[in-house]
């Protein structure tokens, strides 16, 4: 069981667009080589994450992404189920009904304990993820590196948009 | 993410050797015939899964698997971790320290914030699948299907341990 390097990828790069001034986006050319990530292979999962309407991706020759809602509003479960999927990594097989100790259907109307143990356990992962936002990463942020990312993520944003200083939460779009 | 299908084979397999007699093993063959597993794949499981120290296999013409202690002191966890590895799915690359904005070393002694996160939903993961025993599984099977499993885990079960009767707790080994 594995997750996917997007994982950490669009968790760092969402707190970094979190960082950028309202309203204005960052090149996925600025994010790669922030976190010094291949461009292609990185962009598969900001396409993925504006799917999920966490990232609003701004067109044309100075467009990028930004955040689609403010950082208080995304999870880091948002992000890791834009990038994975929401499936549980428990897929069950209903073995039970199986083999020569085959359970009959009628005696399997409740859902099985060993089931129904790893969808509590799964479900226990995802509210701990769901516990901490986009907004609380950056407060983590280790003393001087918000005000110097703030600063590296002015100097990689594009012009504003016309729909003016709406900041990250706007949803105005170009 | 995903979990192998050997948890559910192994979660299974372990609760019937719970309802096995007292110091009788079962034989690969008959957990797979009961499941309806493929037995050669089944017993790279099982085989892990006496590594792990929770079956005790039993070697000889008659021989098999048992609990390798009480069905009270065997968690959903060590069956897991047993099949799967205990390694977290999340791998941190530190990709804060990569890039144009890569962070010194010396900034980055506490841990980043994200691995912190993911590694704080693994511990929830885990904590879930070490709440509940073999023991557990055992009380939450249907009504007669517990008597039902008994019965058939004692028809698939081999004699009985030289050591005599001492029970899936018994470390006695043949």
């Amino acid at each position: 069981m594995k997750l996917s390097q997007g994982v950490e990828w669009g968790v760092h790069c969402a707190t970094l667009l979190a960082l950028a001034p309202a309203g204005r986006s960052v090149r996925k050319e600025g994010l790669a080589g922030h976190y010094g990530l291949p461009e292609t292979y990185l962009g598969k999962h900001l396409q993925a994450m504006a799917r999920a309407g966490i990232l609003q991706a701004v067109t044309g020759p100075k467009g990028g992404y930004r955040l689609a809602r403010s950082a208080e509003e995304i999870t880091v479960l948002d992000v890791v189920e834009a990038v994975e999927g929401a499936q549980s990594p428990f897929v069950c097989q209903e073995i039970r009904q199986r083999g020569s100790g085959a359970l009959a259907p009628e005696q399997c109307r409740r859902p099985c304990a060993v089931h129904a143990v790893m969808a509590r356990a799964d479900e226990a992962w995802r509210a701990s993820l769901r516990a901490v936002t986009l907004a609380d990463l950056v407060d983590r942020l280790p003393p001087g590196i918000r005000e110097r990312n703030t600063e590296l993520a002015a100097q990689a944003a594009g012009p504003g948009s016309p729909a003016g200083p709406g900041g990250p939460a706007s949803r105005a779009s170009r």
